[in-house]
């Protein structure tokens, strides 16, 4: 009998890793032909396979899918599509299940986050109910390094490294000029809900000049006049501030300081930005003269200033769910075990899917000090190991050589159109 | 006789590769010890002069010396001080001459743009007039591009490898996500009267995908009813758009649009960034989901990705400040000459700073597309080589080991308080 074809698709925000975990699925399900056939890439994530849209990934040479190891974004296309309970909408998952059949797919990759991981548990549940069981096996994902059970998700450590490397630079840059110009910087980072990202600026305090003085985390609500307070303190004492600022920052009553009132011309609500708002604080409260940066996609695209760590465990962990499948495990989630900091080490282990999903896991008060502003040894002493290393991608021309797989998709099997 | 010392001073914005200016200078001083005798650095640039506030660079040692070559920002501090005419104000050049002769200071090595240029020109005019001729060199820097004689100002191609590499980073980003997602994505970059930065941008299209789609030059006048055209017309064609926007983009009318009259809760006016106002017009007016970043001073101070031709330069032009002043030149400035750009080829010429000064070197026409849009195969052609090569900064721990030196300055000799 020829064995099951597979189906992986990349699912939420993209990263400048998770192409790495697609590699090492691919890599790793070639060296297995008697176990695993095709593997089909779902166009655009979970929707390719509502749409029947899907990737022949056989068709790529050994050479692009090693290129996929240094290449950012999702090569595949990715989504931040939902499925519900299937109470709610038996209809998608009949129709996942129907398209699977119809491909020979027996093997369900989904790399994503928490929401992911939850999907991913309910086409288990839901396939073997209805007669045809599809192994489904989560590979982790997300910047916000906010999955449960695994001790690092891949595309955090790349992020890490980045916000610590540009915090350390601008710091740098500030201090060059405070003296007579701009007295504090801000730079607002990602991590809606946790501040994993933020606490990585962190970092940039082992240079010797003690920025950044100022970080703002979403566990910790935001208290104006303290904060004020400490700038000014700051940059009396020290000449200068920097600040970095996670985009979940939140008042006391929960509300973002993004939302926090910005009018266009028009009197339309602006969109916010949280560095911005802090600007225009520091500036009508304290008068001190800023800078401001928002870095956005460009800290999770960041794949010229990737970590090796993060890198090797994107890797690992999608060569890790090829190999549970072959050996029958279903509805589990490779992660990653510290087993020291210290040297560092680790290895893979997996949990199942449904202890996963939907739990979030928020930077612990242990690792904040006790002012609010700032991170601990113990805070350090994690986050270190995640941004060790440089995996520098090749460049011709001065630019990095990324790869663009072509993206067409096989002849379809079912002859009816779903709408997503 | 013991020879004359010299001052070295850092001007205006700084740049990742500026120290390494400094770091062409102090070597190549130290070379000839019968020339040149203690090299004194200003502390926060020129104001260190005024305030006597000088750093003997001959206390720091040649490892702490070569390791500018690789940090990034003013090692010495910089500052935006601009000294005004003989005529209105005499007495900041007679303090000027007076520090200088107090510590034996022979030669005037200044490290900027356009008006610092000017400012050498006119100490090189005054101290002869005031009988304490000092020789004046000035060495190009700014990551503007916009000085004249010069090919490329030392400072630009770090940030066009900067903007380069994360434009073409965060396009992938957005073609992973836009079938269901985020369909524009604008990146905010410096560039205030000229659009080299901008243009930067535009080397991320040599990569498959075609971003970024839309560039906007200060250079040329904003139309909006246009713009907003080739948004909605680029998102239908290709999935989605990428505007590089220069924070000098501005109205027909001159003003910029970051001035746009954005207010905050309170009524006042909002500090800017054109990106989110770009944002917020692309929100409201066609109703497409964006993402916005504004990079500051991530992209200036991004030792982390300098082109090697850029560092190579910027030593170089130390350097050779410092051979002319010893072959004594005065009131020159030295310059990249290009031979060719395919190979790349350039050797260092000189050119009188009276020529130099105040003159602003913008993007020719004929490197921007006609539809204003886009940069040309002549500009790739100028721009391309000024991103080669990767000079990465030493790490340590997962973070660059950038040099802070410790700036005691040396005992005062003169006995007066001197305000700037």
């Amino acid at each position: 009998m020829a064995p099951k074809n597979a189906f992986y698709a990349q699912s939420g925000g993209v990263t400048a890793v998770i192409n790495a975990s697609a590699c090492g699925v691919l890599e790793t399900a070639r060296l297995h032909p008697t176990k695993i056939g095709k593997v089909f890439a779902g166009k655009n994530g979970i929707i390719g396979a509502l749409k029947e849209e899907l990737i022949d990934t056989s068709l790529f040479s050994a050479a692009q899918i090693a290129q996929l190891r240094h290449t950012p974004a999702g090569a595949f296309g990715s989504c931040r599509y939902k499925l519900k309970g299937l109470k709610e909408n038996r209809e998608e998952y009949e129709r996942l299940i129907a398209v699977f059949e119809a491909h020979d797919i027996g093997y369900f990759f989904y790399n994503g986050g928490g929401d992911s991981q939850d999907t991913a548990n309910k086409v288990s549940q839901i396939s073997q109910e209805m007669g045809y069981p599809i192994t489904c096996i989560g590979i982790p994902k997300t910047v916000d390094n906010d999955l449960p059970f695994t001790d690092s998700c891949p595309g955090f450590g790349s992020v890490a490294k980045y916000i610590a490397v540009s915090t350390l630079e601008a710091s740098l840059d500030v201090a060059s000029m405070a003296a007579s110009s701009t007295k504090v910087f801000i730079l607002e980072v990602m991590g809606r809900h946790a501040g994993w990202i933020a606490a990585a600026g962190g970092l940039a305090q082992s240079a010797a000049n003690g920025a950044p003085h100022i970080i703002l985390f979403p566990e910790i609500a935001f208290d104006q006049a303290n904060f004020l307070r400490k700038v000014q303190n700051t940059v009396k004492e020290k000449g200068y501030c920097v600040i970095v600022v996670s985009e979940g920052t939140h008042h006391p009553d929960g509300k973002f300081l993004a939302e926090s009132g910005l009018k266009d011309a028009f009197g339309h609500a602006q969109l916010g930005g949280v560095a911005p708002f802090l600007a225009q604080m520091v500036k009508s409260e304290l008068g001190l003269k800023n800078h401001w940066a928002v870095a956005d996609y460009l800290q999770r695209a960041a794949r010229h200033i990737s970590s090796t760590t993060d890198v090797e465990q994107a890797y690992a962990l999608g060569k890790s769910a090829v190999e549970l499948a072959i050996a029958g495990k279903n509805a589990v989630m490779p992660i990653v075990v510290r087993d020291s900091s210290s040297p560092y080490r680790w290895h893979i282990d997996s949990v199942e899917l449904s202890k996963v999903a939907n739990v979030e896991k928020t930077l612990p008060r242990e690792f904040i000090t006790e002012d609010g502003y700032g991170i601990t040894e113990a805070c350090k002493e994690y986050l270190l190991p995640l941004i060790a290393g440089e995996a520098y991608p090749p460049y011709e021309n001065g630019l990095p050589q990324y790869v663009t797989l072509p993206l067409e998709t096989v002849a379809k099997k079912l002859n009816t159109v779903f709408a997503v």
